[in-house]
């Protein structure tokens, strides 16, 4: 990664670090515990990498805790383009696929080539959900709001009228792939 | 790491996560660069993860960077019991250190004991300022609030009537201590 350390390539990096900046501005539907007020997603993003650093060990399959880490890190950046999308709200899938993908494009491509090639692999592995380290990531964005929600007695579930069906069907085997099963969970 | 395994300890582990949520409501001194709000402890944390992640190559000695990273997602964590003291704030510095010290005994001790400790020692090493790790960390703990405030044309300084010397002394020989000279800085 050479060209990670020209004098151009500082001002790519600090100009990406100054507009991430942004992702504390994109307001998420979870509630901080104490209600307070809604997450944004760079705080859940640090909470997560959190969760992946605490629950390493839960993991059922063999995974790269460093990687979990850096994805989870960079898994809503995309959102600074392409907004938040609670997965209890229908949306069109397909042109919120594609407005990711151009956030991803339009963001990791602020820095120098190398790194941002690396940043976009990592996104899509984490898009894809597919291997052990996309899996267990996954498993954790969907278990953080979930302990969240359970917390706050029942919190953005009773807020949208989400039933226990949907509460299984949509977290449950998202949760399961990726971690096993432990105490009452 | 065995104790982190039992069906206990998982409880002691989301007790964990749970209590950091409160992180979120620690407020900072600093903008968000669209000086829209102060950044609270929480996304600082991320944002300085991100700043490691994206600048491991300018260190000026050899690092670990994930072990960075980890440092930089724990590093503020007593701030929920100990509050945030900005660097241009006469504060009691050893009573300070020592309800930091009370904080990180509560806090990290509510998770299962041998991973308690590793986050414990962690924490201190980062304290400590004197490991490769975490003369690097504390690198960047001062450059992104320094990268904000000229983003934000002086930002706190102006508003706490900092002087250039202040910024130069406070700054300068952290920052420089753990990153090469790049560019304009």
């Amino acid at each position: 990664m050479l060209d990670t350390k020209s004098s151009y390539a500082i001002e790519q990096q600090l100009h990406f670090l100054r507009e991430i900046d942004q992702l504390k501005s994109v307001i998420r539907k979870s509630p901080l515990i104490d209600q307070s007020r809604r997450e944004n997603s760079a705080e859940h993003s640090w909470h997560l990498a959190m969760y992946a650093f605490i629950l390493k060990d839960r993991s059922d399959k063999e995974i790269n805790i460093d990687r979990v880490i850096k994805m989870l890190l960079i898994h809503d950046i995309v959102e600074i383009d392409a907004g938040d999308h609670p997965i209890h709200e229908t949306t069109d899938n397909s042109a919120q696929e594609e407005a990711e993908q151009q956030a991803a494009e339009r963001i990791f491509g602020l820095l120098p080539t190398s790194q941002g090639e690396e940043l976009k692999a990592l996104w899509y592995e984490f898009e894809a959900a597919e291997s052990n380290d996309a899996v267990f990531a996954k498993s954790l964005d969907r278990l953080q709001p979930l302990i969240h929600n359970v917390a706050t007695e029942g919190g953005t579930w009773v807020e949208g009228k989400v039933t226990h069906e949907q509460v299984e069907q949509r977290y449950g085997s998202v949760i399961s792939g990726g971690l096993r099963r432990f105490g009452r969970w």
